[in-house]
């Protein structure tokens, strides 16, 4: 079953919340796989990082696809891909709907922020666009696809720009109504009643999405039992990379010994899989073999 | 100074052992300049592990320059780009040389193997150039070159290949012949005493660089006692990040909560400081009062 | 139906020769289109010069692949990519394969000569691979490749290299048993008859592809005559393009007159029509009307 | 002296007009130095149309940076980038700075609409930015720059977005007394008028910058008349391009014959040239023959 059928499938099965993990690039995207998670969220915030600029549409639409296509090349897993407001308008959403569904991604996720976004937990920078503009968005992204099982997630930032539930509620509706697959009901709240309450408001069939970032409490029970379908574990992976890094290059630096962080680290053997080294080495065995026929 | 200007001088200084530390992307190179190290290597191994793709010239020289490049323009530290044998034959160094000079990297080193290369640390697969070409490739890379701070190194390969002492110091001083600027001497045992043996032969000028990997036990007063000038920490940082993401990623799949790894992760506000966030407002604000004057 | 299924049903279809036209971008690729042409030759020449970089593998897989996929994005047609000798070995044939393959290419095409290639054109630099080891890089191609429409091309270097009728012929048939769709027997000489004779001695079913570059006497009755399948006008275009642009240049330069130019250049309109500018304002058009439902 | 510096040098000269021609990749850079003009302008128009894309920001930075990156490589020319509105706002147009200057281009060029910007020429889609939010953006770019002869070009949209002179003249001292070096005067009109009547009004010492795509009935002497300094001949050396390619693609298509039209094309050799194979193969002699002493 390919990457996209795989993700409609799970959508559509009962009593499954998808599991989603960010990841930045092919080495991300197959720990997510071999911890054994549903999908790699292609993360903006992680993507930026990596590349040292801020979460702020600095980096283009470009950068955001190469990073996308190599995990989607490195792993069996769908991909949702964090598309941020679009990248640009209409026009722009309709190449980046063809050109991520040409790169095999499964998802994308688009924002109802004005671009260039500002992230979401940057206080002061959280200007929404009209409601009709972005419904338009999401009606040109499902117009363009051709793969039916490809996915549009609509993201609200709403809750973010502090607008209020009924203004949420609205702008939901009206990205469903323009055929958006999942409703992504972000919120940076320390603790997940708004979230709750959007939930418990939220009387339709299309199913959410959150991103619990802020919220960490809350649990797969409580997910269950507000009918939350996929949560997105956005950047913990590569907050756990960054804290490691620097607790090794601290202790080399200051002990002047690999000694000291030998434990610390994954073997190379360990890498040479990740790599895929042992199955290129067998490749070029049989090939040499057949060569000497 | 420039960091190419900044690498010459430290390496022309008495007494200072150069420590450089392997990394992948810009934010790999901003935690080695945060932790106090003098330089970074654009790892073939490390970026290869960022792709999923098996450090045998998989990938090809442009996507590992995209790297060393984002690296270059994140951090003030010189980068010494690891150029596996220079991606082909001595017209592709002359390219690669123009290319990676221009992209502000400080330092290239090539090693004498054939292309396509295979990692120094899978056995069996390591042939080595005959030692006139590839002194001619080093010849090309130091006539190439417009800055004169630029950095040339070569990598001896000869012990890996399992070619004897005698071998191994007749291409070293091939290859100072030719102009190296730096000879990298390279060893997969588990201890450094072929290391050592080298360095008490090595009756030269030019200095040189080890990457202890598979002999974590030296020390740096051993590294001064045997005039060794480069030491670069290959790998390390990604290995730890690898080890860290595992152990978060199996947890958070088996607790099913975020409560429970929130000890192993960096806050937000570290990683929106390595993206410069913080610097990206204050500047949007700076001229946003500028328009309303 | 897409250009896969399509090449491969012009290439069962009796007494069709396909007529391919070599491009650089997605330009050229759509110029050749809108003249009636069957497919496009993603043109390792043409690229090269593109970049102003000799055709000796100066640019990399990543270049070449980037161009081929936007021509696969701009046309209906389908597209036979130029990969000269794959790269390098069997491990670099394999990721080419399948890099191509999502990029939505139709075709590559490998010769048999050593990385990195020349330019066929170049005398003194054509060493040709062993016959087994390129065989194997076939056999790994089809292996590799998931869609069984996917073809792959065999490039024979055999007579451009000086190695006579026989030796071609042995290179050619061993191509054939290692799975090769089409075989390519190319030739530098300054009229078909080395081609001819070549076609008269092969007794099989695998279909012919020439590049008549350095002999464009030939007719496509003859080569109907001669059981050949596929032409490639593998640069024409371009050279085209090369020597309008030296004359409007230099025109313009000693007139200091656009008006001395206007009758040697299209309308500004082809060009938008070229970039899809109407498509573009109609469907930013349909989508700006409904969000003011 | 360098691109850069030789750009300088131009400007301060008195009764020199700059000369600049429009390309879209290093080929076309070529070509342009070849024939004797001053610099080459990385057109905005001319990359989408190489790309088969609107000329509306549908290519991002990455691409369009990517091209004139190559065009530098390429030419020993000053390269004036087409910027279009900077890719969005004080921010983006910060990180362009920074990403065109270390690509060694010359001189940046930003105009005051909305993004993502329409193409000038398409009516009824020329919506300006506010005129201090646009000289916020010129400071900005000026307070990046390193080199003190990088060149920042603000392009005035204002006639085309028929605002008058008086706002168009308003808009030009501000975007000068932000610290613009030039000022870009646009016009979609069928003659010079327009453009002569703002330079009569135009009384200050920053030089001005036409594109006279739509009136090439101008003439050098009127341009020295009306203290124009910069004239780009922005796109027809594609347009020239385009049209030679369908003229010998048609003819091939209708003749079946190579022969038919081999007067228009340029030889190989040429090409050759272009590429710089010659200087490759001497260069791979002379250390071919370094190898065997």
């Amino acid at each position: 079953m390919n990457p996209r059928k795989r993700l409609r499938t799970m959508i559509e099965q009962p009593d499954h919340i998808i599991q989603a993990v960010g990841a930045h690039n092919a080495l991300g995207a197959k720990l997510v796989e071999q911890n054994g998670f549903d999908a790699v969220w292609a993360s903006g915030f992680e993507i930026s990082t990596a590349h040292a600029k801020p979460d702020a549409n600095i980096l283009t639409m470009f950068e955001f696809l190469e990073a996308a296509r190599q995990m989607a090349d490195a792993t069996h897993l769908p991909i949702i891909a964090d598309c941020d407001t679009g990248f640009g308008n209409v026009n722009n959403v309709i190449r980046m709907v063809r050109d991520y569904e040409k790169a095999g991604i499964a998802a994308v996720c688009i924002e109802d922020k004005v671009f260039p976004k500002m992230n979401s937990f940057i206080p002061g920078y959280q200007s929404l666009a009209p409601k009709d503009e972005f419904a338009a968005k999401i009606r040109a992204a499902k117009d363009t696809q051709h793969d039916p099982d490809f996915v549009v997630i609509a993201r609200v930032e709403s809750l973010i720009a502090g607008h209020g539930m009924e203004e949420t509620l609205a702008r939901a509706s009206a990205y469903e109504e323009a055929g958006a697959d999942l409703i992504l009901i972000h919120s940076k709240q320390k603790d997940p009643r708004e979230i709750f309450e959007f939930c418990r408001h939220w009387n339709s069939n299309t199913p959410l999405v959150i991103v619990p970032t802020t919220y960490p409490s809350i649990t797969l029970p409580e997910m269950v039992e507000h009918n939350i379908k996929v949560v997105i574990y956005a950047n913990q992976a590569l907050r756990a990379a960054v804290k490691a890094m620097n607790h090794v290059l601290s202790l080399l630096k200051s002990s002047g010994s690999l000694l000291a962080i030998q434990d610390d680290l994954s073997p190379m053997d360990q890498l040479f899989e990740i790599q895929g080294m042992k199955e290129m080495i067998q490749q070029e065995e049989r090939y040499r073999k057949q060569e000497v026929r």
